[in-house]
C-alpha cells in the first residue's frame, strides 16, 4: 500500500491536464516548471553538510517488509529447533508413529500451523507445556511474518498470471505493470484462489492415491487440514504422507489465510473506493470552501482542496496535518507563511547555532 | 482509524500556534478567520438545489463498521442453522455423545472456530461434506465479521481499564478520551490481553473442578483450545462442561486472534511513527522544496507542504493527489488555480446547463 514516491514532484500527472486546458482567460495562471530536464524523481539530493547518516525513505520503507529470505531462515530455525525438541522427547510423545525425526518435523508443523490431529498428542506434563509454547509462538511466527512473506510470493506470481490473461492481446511489458497496479488486490486474489486450488487438488490426489482413502475422505481431509480444523479421524499415517505433509500443511494454510485476508482487502478496497468516488462528485459547497481554506486567503488552492478532499476520504485526520504544519511553522523562520529558499537557509543557521 | 472530520477547518490547531508566535515581521500574514462564531464543525450544510440524496461522509463510515447488535444477531443464525443441520444428522457424527441439542451447539462451535477436537466427528460422506462447507464458510463469518466486533467491544472496555489505571489521580472524562486517543492501540491491547488472561484462568479452573483434568492437563487443554490446535486427547466430555464450552470457545478463540491482531497493529503503529518522526525531522533542501511546489509559484505555501510530507510519509499517494486535482481542474471554471465562490456558482451553472 505504501508507494514511495516522495521525491517525485507533487501532481506530476497535472502539468499534462493544464497545458491541455490552457486557454486565454488566466494569462498569469501558472509559470512553467523551471528546470524541466532535471530528472527529480531519480535525483537522489546528498547532504549539504555531508551527515549522510540519515535513512532515504526507501531503507525505512523496506524494513517494515522482511525479505522472503529472512522469513524462510526464521521458519527453518524455528522448525529445527522444534524438531530438536520433540525428538529428545519422543518417548513422551504418543499415536501412530513412523521415524524419529520425521514424526517430530511432522509434529512440529501439525501444532505450530494449529491443525492438530491428535494422531500424535504430548503424553507428560514436559511435552504438554512445551506444545502450549510451541504452538502460540508459532502462531505468531506465522501470523506476524509469513502473511508478508506470501503476500510477496503472490506478488511474484501474478505476473505470470496476468501474462496468461493477456495472451491473446498483444501487451508490453509496461501495460501489464499498469494493469497489475491498477487492480493489484484482485489480481493478487485471483493468484490465491488459482494456488489454493492447485494445492486442494494435489492433496486430495496424494491422499486418495498414497494414503489410500476413498475420494471424499480425502477431499474432507484436505478440508479439515487446510482449514486447522484437524479433527484427526484422517490424517497421514504413511512416511511418504508425512514428508509430503510437511510442506503440504505449511502451504495449504498459509495460502488459505492469506486468501481470507485478499477476500478482505478487496471488501475494504471496493468500500474505499465508493467513498473516494462520492467525496469527489459531492457538490462542493461555499461552507467547504471556507473549511478547506487553509490560510484564510479567501480562496482555496490546488494543495488546500487535495488536503480537504482528502481529510474527507478519511485517508489524512487533523493529527497528521497538525504535526506537519508544526514543523512547517518551525521551518517558516521569516514568518512569510511560505517556504522558500532563503528560509531553508536560515533554519540552517539557527540549527548550527543550536548545536 | 478512519477520522471523522471533514468538515472542521483545516489546521485548526495551528490557529492558536500562530497567533502565539505573531510578531511584528510578517502584518499582512495571516488574516483572522472572518466568522469565528460559525461553528463548522456542526454546520451541516443543506443543499442549495435541496436534493438532500447524498448520504453524508458519517452514515458511509458507518457501514464500514457493521454494528454489534448485526454481528451477533448473524452469529445466532449461523450457529443456530448449523445446529438444525447437525442435529436432524446426529446418527452420521460419533463419539463422546451428551445431549443431542447440545452436541450439535458445540460441534458447531468446536467446527466453525477450527479447533476440531476431533471427540466428535462427522461419520459420513453427507456429514463430512457438510462439515467442510461449515468451517469455510465459519472461518470467513469470525475473520471479516467478528474482528470488528471483537474490536467494537474491546474499545467499550478499555475506558473501564483506563479509568482504573488512573483512579489514583483526578482526571476528567476529557483527559481519559484524549488519553485514550493518543495511545489507543496500546490500551487495545492492555484489555485484551486482561481479558485473555481472565478467559485461560477460568478454563482451566473450570476444567479442573467440572471435567476433573489436573492443572497442567486443564491449563493445556485450554492453550490447545484458544490456539484452534484441538489435539482432542482433553476436551469437553461432561453436559455441563459443553454449556461451558460454548461460549468459552468462541470468547477465547477471537480474544486470542484479536491479541495477535493488536500487537501486529501496535508493530506497524510504532513503526508509522518513526517513519513520521524521521521525516519531520529530516532537513528539508532544495530539491524538496521545488518538489513540493505545486502551484511553480517558486514558494511553497503550508498545503503544499503539509502534502509533501504526507506523501513522502507514504500515507498518500499520487494516484490520490491525481484524483482530487482532475476534480479540482473541473471545478477552477475561471481557471484562475484557486477555488472562490465564484466558481461554485459557475460550476453549477454548467452542470445545470448539462443536465
Amino acid at each position: 500500500m505504501a508507494c514511495n514516491g516522495a521525491n517525485q514532484p507533487l501532481l506530476s500527472g497535472l502539468a499534462t491536464s493544464t497545458t491541455q486546458k490552457t486557454n486565454g482567460d488566466a494569462p498569469k495562471r501558472r509559470r512553467l516548471r523551471r528546470i524541466r530536464s532535471a530528472p527529480l524523481a531519480e535525483f537522489c539530493p546528498t547532504d549539504i553538510n555531508g551527515d549522510a547518516a540519515l535513512p532515504r525513505s526507501e531503507s525505512i520503507f523496506g524494513r517494515l517488509h522482511p525479505s522472503f529470505k529472512k522469513v524462510a531462515l526464521f521458519l527453518t530455525v524455528y522448525v529445527g529447533l522444534g524438531t530438536i525438541c520433540f525428538y529428545i522427547i519422543r518417548n513422551q510423545i504418543k499415536g501412530d508413529k513412523t521415524n524419529g525425526i520425521l514424526d517430530a518435523v511432522y509434529f512440529c508443523v501439525v501444532t505450530m500451523t494449529t491443525v492438530g490431529y491428535g494422531d500424535l498428542v504430548p503424553n507428560s506434563n514436559l511435552a504438554k507445556l512445551l506444545a502450549c509454547a510451541f504452538v502460540f509462538t508459532g502462531m505468531a511466527l506465522i501470523g506476524l511474518v509469513l502473511t508478508k512473506a506470501a503476500d510477496y510470493l503472490v506478488e511474484k506470481q501474478e505476473t505470470l498470471l496476468v501474462k496468461a490473461f493477456h495472451m491473446h492481446k498483444k501487451v508490453g511489458e509496461l501495460e501489464i505493470l499498469k494493469e497489475i497496479e491498477n487492480n493489484r488486490v484482485k489480481y493478487k486474489f485471483y493468484t490465491a484462489l488459482i494456488l489454493l486450488v492447485l494445492l486442494i487438488l494435489s492433496g486430495t490426489v496424494f491422499l486418495y492415491k498414497v494414503e489410500n482413502l476413498d475420494l471424499v475422505d480425502a477431499f474432507y481431509c484436505v478440508c479439515s487440514t487446510i482449514t486447522t480444523l484437524g479433527y484427526g479421524d484422517k490424517s497421514f499415517s504413511t512416511k511418504g504422507g508425512r514428508i509430503f505433509a510437511v510442506f503440504w500443511i505449511l502451504a495449504g494454510t498459509i495460502c488459505l489465510a492469506q486468501f481470507f485476508l485478499y477476500i478482505a482487502e478487496l471488501n475494504t478496497e471496493n468500500r474505499q473506493k465508493a467513498l473516494a468516488k462520492w467525496v469527489l462528485t459531492r457538490r462542493v459547497t461555499n461552507v467547504d470552501l471556507e473549511a478547506a481554506d487553509l490560510d484564510d486567503d479567501g480562496v482555496v488552492g490546488a494543495a488546500e482542496f487535495v488536503l480537504f478532499k482528502l481529510k474527507e476520504m478519511g485517508k489524512i485526520c487533523q493529527e497528521d496535518i497538525s504535526l506537519i504544519m508544526e514543523e512547517f511553522e518551525v521551518l517558516d523562520v521569516d514568518q512569510s507563511g511560505t517556504l522558500s529558499v532563503s528560509d531553508i537557509i536560515l533554519a540552517q543557521s539557527v540549527e548550527t547555532k543550536r548545536s
